[in-house]
């Protein structure tokens, strides 16, 4: 087996490394420098710089987001990857990190709205929503129904990470959501890309500025 | 805003319906069945469909990881996300899934070794390693020192998912693991791609067959 002396080992420089090939192969002129942070840490995380294209902030995300986290909101996620993905040493304010796909009332609830498990986990964001940075990594069911429950006049979160993975919803969600956030600022990746890690990273973007 | 009563809420049907667009979308005639199967669900996880081309699999790596699964190998994972993606509820033999990065132990361990916490982790699977699987979705460093442990005589896994993800060494480590695996049995994605969803998706196919 050959020796693997020679690769990088220094955490902080690995970092450093990596956002400057993603900034030297990546078109990051349609964004803000705010934004470019953050799309360069979701690019990061999904080891793909065609997905650089796909994202789109809406309604001043960056700074409405920023200022949430800062303020102490919590961050309401819709799978146990996108809560175990943010990295809580760096959020500003000991923020609350929730996922209620596991609460036990769940798979009841489902069954009564014939839905997903994640659609109905939203519903348990009731007391939490208004304010709250809301992260979606996973299931477009669960967009969707926070976008059915924002348009029948629903309690508005500061921010949506709107960034579902898949091949059924998931680009039509993102859409959705872009095309009637209900005044709620927005961050997508449109199409099939997304997932936990993309949204996690976002959430660490913003929580902190730099590495 | 728009209703959006017509999206799909059976999350049975949405896998199905996903499983068949990917199956319809991707060459996976490289692939047997069973290895088919787990490329699906990497895919899936990962919402590209190009990302196919870059998995290989070595050494009877599925026929060996499910037995191993079955006859209740630990499962070693290099990141919280990992773990947190693997559905506990699929596993057939109520396996461990453990991740020590946050051991206490690790950030003096990092320092004494030079290295990255990710790669000190690794130090600390030495009671469980032989006959494991280990699922390493997020940092190069972890690959690569487990590489160096390996080719200094170490305790042989049973399987070894080699999925990280990034710029910095993810390729480069997932070429070595392919170019000397030490006889273990290897999944890898060459390249940049890879991941926390990718790896967790690829165990929680070997873990049950089927949806």
């Amino acid at each position: 087996m050959a020796d693997h002396h020679d690769y990088l080992r220094d955490g902080m420089a690995i970092y450093r490394e990596s956002f400057a090939i993603i900034r030297a192969e990546t078109d990051l002129s349609r964004f803000s420098e705010d934004e470019a942070d953050i799309a360069v840490r979701m690019v990061h995380a999904c080891g793909n710089t065609d997905a650089a294209q796909y994202i789109e902030f809406g309604g001043g995300f960056a700074a409405a987001a920023r200022a949430a986290i800062a303020g102490g909101a919590p961050i309401l996620c819709d799978s146990e990857m996108v809560a175990h993905g943010i990295t809580r040493a760096r959020l500003p304010s000991s923020n609350e990190v929730l996922c209620t796909l596991r609460d036990p009332r769940v798979p009841a609830l489902a069954e009564t709205l014939s839905t997903t498990r994640s659609a109905a986990a939203v519903e348990l964001w009731a007391d939490r929503l208004a304010g709250a940075i809301v992260a979606i990594g996973n299931a477009p069911t669960a967009l969707f129904h926070l976008l059915g429950w924002l348009g029948r006049g629903g309690p508005k979160p500061a921010a949506i990470l709107g960034i579902p993975v898949g091949f059924v919803g998931a680009a039509e969600s993102k859409a959705a959501l872009a095309a009637d956030p209900c005044g709620v600022p927005y961050l997508i990746v449109r199409g099939r890309m997304g997932g936990s890690a993309m949204t996690a990273a976002a959430i660490n973007a913003l929580a902190r500025a730099g590495l």
